[in-house]
């Protein structure tokens, strides 16, 4: 099967970056550091005017889990609703009761939006949070979602290839698997190979440095040392690179 | 004069909060682990259907410090302009050269489009790194700012009194001065009486459990133990006495 490369961005210039490097797919986000949240409206908007890669947004309200109460659950709606209005090719997203398990209730309603809307339904790694993977994919393949990102369950999906390996296996033809969370040039072969996953999703990050980041006694820094006058931008170079080793 | 409590709030709960307890605004952000980014398009239309208190949001495209790219400041601008649809009270912006001066051009096109709109001018704390506050607050003045959130260039406004006393004595006829950073119950009347300041800026901060954050190897928690399984929300015990405090 045709390999894909998906590149996490976290700007208008991320995605740019990702597109002329010749990536197949970008995921959209805000504050990366918080492991991506919903991006603001006019990251959306310039994107959608300036770039055709396919691009699916995040609707993530908050940092922290997934369990969402009504405030967080109707802005998550809101935001899809108005996302909808944009050329964009899906949405990101996922809730989980309480119990680590998918609500199906609150993904059910989003589903739905998405469909009616023709754009491609991403459960994103809420999924690693679940106390059971098997139970979980069969519900979101009920659900009609399109693609899982995950990194089998572990913090870095190198160390989640037997589980990668073993859903690609039972649920590959039914439901798109997506592999993520610190792929890199340096392990991607390995996962492929382990895994037989076609599609990989990536942030390919590097620094820019910002000069106003600390001035006075005040810091803006949300990086450690070495890196703290910096904040990540998409490289190009490892965009190329990871292509290269993923499609050769 | 008549004190002020803001309150930066996170969400639409948050605003919710802030307003039933009483604060006179709230500056809407996303993302206030890494200081306030812009909030999702879904967040600023809930509150300005749903809410009737004074609303400033934030238009901040990262984190790490002021100095905008091509790329950044589109996106911020268009984001400006798309806030422009929702009842919103004012934006809350900083564009600082690479050399932590005041970036004239970049902010002055963003006060033409506030301006048109009848909205609010708040320069944010990116005003806490510039190189000479003295110089910069008069830039803004003539720029046609109407407030500036500051902590006297310190980590937090209780280190600042000395420089916000000066600023509020010099300026405080001629700009609106908000204090801002580690503002709280316990030292607000200490910076009310060495500065003279009316108006107050706090994340009135407490902790809301969400249980999915951690599972099996993954963890999507971004504060420290004990909370690493929490999520920050605006406290309504908190705001009240912060509001007993400062208007008492």
């Amino acid at each position: 099967m045709k390999k894909k490369i998906e590149v996490c961005c976290d700007s208008l210039e991320d995605v740019i970056i990702a597109e002329k490097a010749g990536a197949d797919r970008v995921e959209l986000n805000n504050s990366m550091h918080l492991g991506g949240l919903t991006p603001s409206m006019g990251t959306i908007k310039l994107v959608s005017e300036r770039c055709v890669i396919s691009t699916i947004v995040m609707a993530r309200p908050r940092g922290a889990g997934f369990c969402y109460n009504d405030y967080q659950y109707d802005t998550m709606v809101a935001d899809i609703e108005e996302m909808m209005k944009y050329n964009i090719a899906g949405v990101a997203f996922g809730c989980l009761t309480k119990n680590k398990e998918i609500d199906i209730e609150k993904n059910k309603k989003i589903i739905e939006i998405l469909k009616k809307n023709d754009k491609q339904v991403v459960f994103h790694r809420a999924f690693d949070c679940v106390v059971d993977p098997y139970k979980s994919i069969e519900i979101l393949i009920d659900l009609g979602v399109d693609r899982i990102l995950t990194s089998g369950l572990a913090s870095k999906a190198v160390e989640g290839v037997e589980l990668l390996k073993d859903l690609q296996k039972k649920y590959g033809q039914k439901i798109e698997i997506l592999a993520g969370s610190g792929v890199n040039e340096s392990n991607a072969k390995y996962i492929m190979d382990g895994t037989g996953i076609s599609q990989y999703h990536s942030s390919c990050k590097t620094w820019e440095i910002d000069p106003t980041t600390i001035g006075n006694d005040v810091s803006y820094a949300y990086a450690n040392s070495p890196h703290e006058n910096e904040y990540n931008v998409v490289s190009y170079e490892k965009v190329k690179e990871l292509i290269n080793i993923v499609k050769e």
